[in-house]
């Protein structure tokens, strides 16, 4: 993947001041770049680098007027850094995306149908009557059970499980190791002390846009016909547990090896932070923040709070607490000293 | 899989009322069913529902009487519940046991012996001298090392790792992901700050009916001989931490990523809720149980304490500790004000 | 593998005492071992089993002298432990490098280069322009992306994953189902409630004897050219989270469940305990230690401390906080009493 200059400042309608012809490989960093590298300059702290820098090209603002001579090409655009990122995401888009075609040995069920353009990596394999969309790229060692759906753009990375009848949507990626429709953890005690499985019938929805990352868990859904469901735009971290029959709503973000215990649903823009727990058959309003590690087994109906501890409460006065918590020895010595002289004063009357 | 409500009669004892020829070929909550499928009717607040449902058959108990007229057909018994879930299990197992035969490519080690009626999904492997028992179902992606036991109709789903040396005992389920038997996690401290690894030479034993979740990893022994032991009839949630040497004790329940260190002994019929941790080393009796989120480490004698915190005590304590701890600052002021009336009176006299 | 007495004495610069010849296949403890084996004696509490233990050899010290008959051989040496030790070391490297060779059907991409005496697993993955070292083990399920580079005497355990650019230096071990190199948790909150991806570019380098167990996931950097980094001889436990742009610090030892947030740095000989969880872009000093459960989002400069709690602070203090905590519901009510007598002076007065 090699670019010139001219090729790059058409896609971000920018001016070229220099040789267009010069060809990029490569983005960096201003103070790290090298030769054949393209690199940008958009806070005024980094402009020290733009004289000394080995990048062929640096995209600039518009306004920028060099106060010594510079040896590196220039790119004029509006914005610096969106333009940066843009290509950025491009690049990344080429990269997640140049795998195609299908790797031997791969395995493909019975009546099962896929898209165009999809990449089936070597050990992959579908089930029988598996749908996979267009675009989809399978990595090597996914499993993807019997009658699982799959949107198109979609991205299973190496090693992904996906149960038999999960729904995945359009543009999800799920990092590896993620098991998708693992059996919850439902188990109905018997007289004897031991423990009978209630069988798990349901599946997991993930809906369009959901980005789930490695060695997480999600397991399905008890009954017949319902499911544990993942909102558009969710994004999930790695090692997260996901219970039967939770619902995760549109656009939260929930960080590393946060638990959500079975049947509770959390609301939309909530933002977990890692090692949170929610217990289960909760209900968490929309907008909802936990602090990390925090924990609750309340539900919450007001929406915006932000909380913390286990049980979890509003953080500020988390943090009070916790810093008498600190002092509590301190505390425990003024009080005992404090009775004493009220003691005193009592046996002196 | 169609049944005609006569032959699901016949299974469970009951009485038809209606078209005993009619075919069901799913069950459904009596709200949600459409036809062909089965509900069941027990707690009399979803009794309006009988006569709106689009079920073929509902299953009443002997001594029902409609107070309207009913479309449906009926299938009395003593107990609609338990002959529902006796048809959930049912159910659930054909699910569980239809996969059988040898997809290909898979692999069999040299002197391994498989049993009867066994599923061997492509990209399964099974090392040397492997003996895996009847009715065994290895999905996709399992890797059995060398020498492992694995009793009758166990299942492996997808993915799941056990390395060589393990035994499986009978009715075992290990969801995808799961490690069982990877080295303990044991480093002898050097002079000079490295840390040399202390060979890891002893295995896992799984006696029977135990089921362990997704992505779970279950550390072998480290010494020859010895074994880390998870008894019959424990139940493990995904992301569980089991260390080398652990024992978990019979009916024991563990909830979503906790942890267990090496060499802990935890008793028969404990729970452990989601996110729990427990050192090395300990012995906790008997019918424990920890509170989310709690820790503790120090062994338990006496049994069936219920304990919460970390370290954990008393849970009903815990609480009320807590419901202090929110009102330190407020509690930390009143000592001050207290203080300082004192100090005045002290001074006044 | 069997060895003589004499043979395994010539490897120990040890003297036997009886018959040389005898020949042993496994190592054991006194107290348990059988014909066959071999066994130690060190601690002199376990003088009494070398008059009744069944093993065909036992080690002992040079100078040991027997009290009653024995009729096992001996093996005398200077250090019987470090010698013991020595052959269980010896015997594990025999095991975990006993495979080699390719199992089909494994998978190699184009322009990768494999070392010499490697073992290639069936189902086993090599991407493109991969570079392999010697004596390398990728059990069966490995994922090895294109580009990856991984040093000599590395073992990857089944199932491995190892996305593409990742670098992996000499003597590693990495257990199943770890995951290295899948994107860091990264997006832009953008005005309408969803987010942007944010493209994860950079890399994960492990330095030389690593070891990670089971299960675990480190993301890589977020930009092109950098690392997420763990450094020479850090130990990681099972289902640990190393975010995007962690570094960690050389012979740092980790322990399960814990996690480390984005672009913070670990200083070298740290021990961070169990589900410990470190906030993003802090720098810990080294020779720090977390205790189980705790968290901290803050920086630490001074060397050596040794932290519990969350947030965090010295454990020693952590646990007097934590025994006033326990009688916190008793100190209110103190608290209380006080109170009222001083109000009832006041009134008095």
């Amino acid at each position: 993947m090699e670019f010139t200059i001219n090729q790059i400042a058409a896609m971000l309608g920018g001016e070229v001041q220099g040789d267009g012809n010069a060809k990029i490989n490569m983005l960096a960093k201003i103070q790290d770049a090298k030769k054949g590298q393209l690199a940008f300059l958009s806070n005024p702290k980094y402009e020290q680098y733009i004289y000394t820098t080995q990048a062929t090209v640096v995209i600039v603002k518009k306004d920028f007027v060099p106060r010594k001579e510079i040896s590196t090409n220039l790119l004029l655009v509006d914005d610096p850094y969106s333009s940066f990122t843009a290509l950025l995401e491009e690049y990344h888009k080429m990269i997640s995306f140049q795998k195609t075609g299908i790797e031997q040995p791969s395995y493909i069920g019975e009546n099962a149908v896929v898209g165009k353009n999809i990449y089936r990596g070597a050990f992959s394999y579908i089930g029988n009557n598996a749908k996979i969309g267009d675009n989809v790229k399978i990595y090597p060692h996914a499993f993807i059970g019997d009658d699982v759906v799959i949107g198109d753009n979609s991205i299973l990375h190496s090693g992904v499980k996906i149960y038999a009848g999960a729904r995945i949507g359009n543009n999800c990626v799920i990092h590896s190791g993620t098991v998708i429709g693992s059996d919850g953890f439902g188990f109905a005690p018997q007289g004897d002390g031991t423990y009978k499985t209630i069988p798990q019938l349901g599946n997991v929805i993930l809906e369009d846009n959901v980005t789930i990352g490695g060695n997480t868990v999600i397991d399905c859904a008890t009954l017949f016909g319902d499911s544990t469901i993942i909102r558009k735009g969710v994004k999930l971290d790695n090692l997260i547990q996901i219970a039967h029959n939770v619902e995760i709503g549109k656009n939260t973000v929930i960080a590393a090896q946060t638990g959500v215990s079975g049947s509770t649903k959390i609301g939309e823009n909530c933002v977990l932070a890692g090692q949170v727990g929610i217990a289960g058959h909760l209900i968490i309003a929309n907008n909802t923040s936990f602090g990390a590690k925090s924990g609750t087994a309340k539900s919450t109906q007001e929406e915006g709070l932000k909380l913390m501890g286990s049980p979890a409460f509003d953080v500020k006065d988390y943090y009070k607490s916790y810093a008498v918590f600190k002092n509590l020895p301190d505390l425990n010595e003024r009080l005992r000293e404090l009775e004493k002289k009220v003691m005193a004063r009592v046996k002196q009357h």
